[in-house]
């Protein structure tokens, strides 16, 4: 499948790789291909410079964000919740519709201090926004609810023994985005509605970021026990 | 322990029997003694009336809720969110002053139809306002991610494998609730930290809610993997 992640930091580096080991033909998206290629020193998480993690990767290309949109069948959203809409604006209206469009992002708002709080919630969530922007696109949200190295690699948790969540309209594109899933490793997915269903995972942020800080590690996940 | 448990519905009545079950001394607080014995009908959730239930259950008594609050060392508030703060108010501020107040509440406004979203969520919850509104109280936020019957028979899901979350600012207090919760059976207790970090159980709610609806059960349970 042609896949665009659109996004360089942890999550889209984990998703892309990943996704292109399972047999993926992988676009990375950026904003801007030369300005990306040109970074020589880590972001502001210690991540790599993007040339030297995409030369360490081999079997995943980078263009720019329309570029990667527009030849791809599944579109995954892996920037930050701040950025997503114009980053998918950047993408193109036209290159998404008929699309799936996976979000991933989360709607952070560090701006008055750490932890964050979200900037959407209760009454609406990111994933609504995107579907609400691009009404052609098959928007499914999944995957926001954990960090990125476990998205890629559940048993890295507990044996792989919990939850990931789908949400979106669009059941043909969740039964595209469960077999994704299940190609990285995912056995318990649970189909929880419609878009407006994004906004239960997307406010479970608050409550991982509390747990990061008091067990003192990112690999927690939560398991849906019935 | 003397136990006051705030709130005749459900919660209240799993709470008080089990509470009363294992030891405790255990009043039900209630606005009007008269007018809830007096009740002759089933409530909206078909639970049977309250002096029905008293007289089967045996080991409970009933007052009004400052009687309630004022010999307790324990007060549950096991009201409605939206009645909370008043049905405390009720129970008095002085009554409440230096006792473990366990707020197992949920702010749920269901003005705009189902399912509910929250009244307050994100930067505020209703652990934290009900925590400013009685200051010398030692406010614990914890039980409200979970069905009643879950609540005190932990075992009726997963055979008891999930996670109860504490909030609070007063660590002897969450010790207190701590070995009240391992009464009940429960064995994952995670402490999250301050009364602001109630904001992550209760913004579970919602996809509480939704998995409520997906799933077809309330014997759903959360367990933090890790």
């Amino acid at each position: 499948m042609r896949i665009a992640v659109l996004g360089t930091g942890s999550v889209g580096r984990a998703l892309a790789r990943r996704l292109a080991e399972v047999d993926n033909e992988v676009t990375v998206g950026t904003r801007d291909v030369q300005a990306t290629m040109a970074r020589e020193t880590p972001d502001a998480f210690g991540n790599p410079p993007f040339a030297a993690w995409l030369e360490a990767t081999g079997d995943v290309t980078v263009a720019a964000l329309a570029e990667a949109a527009a030849t791809a069948e599944v579109v995954i959203n892996a920037t930050s919740g701040a950025a997503s809409i114009d980053a998918l604006t950047a993408a193109g209206k036209d290159n998404l519709a008929g699309k799936v469009v996976v979000d991933v992002a989360n709607p952070l708002d560090a701006s008055a201090g750490m932890p964050p709080s979200l900037s959407v919630s209760n009454t609406d969530s990111l994933a609504e926004r995107i579907q609400r922007r691009f009404p052609s696109a098959r928007v499914v949200k999944t995957l926001n609810t954990m960090n990125a190295a476990v998205m890629v690699d559940p048993p890295l948790v507990g044996d792989g023994d919990h939850t990931v969540f789908l949400s979106g309209d669009d059941a043909g594109a969740k039964a595209v985005v469960s077999d994704l899933l299940t190609s990285l490793g995912w056995s318990d997915i649970v189909d929880l509605g419609d878009i407006t269903t994004a906004r239960g995972p997307e406010m479970l942020l608050p409550l991982w970021l509390r747990l990061f800080s008091a067990l003192g590690t990112p690999r927690i996940q939560f398991k849906v026990v019935r």
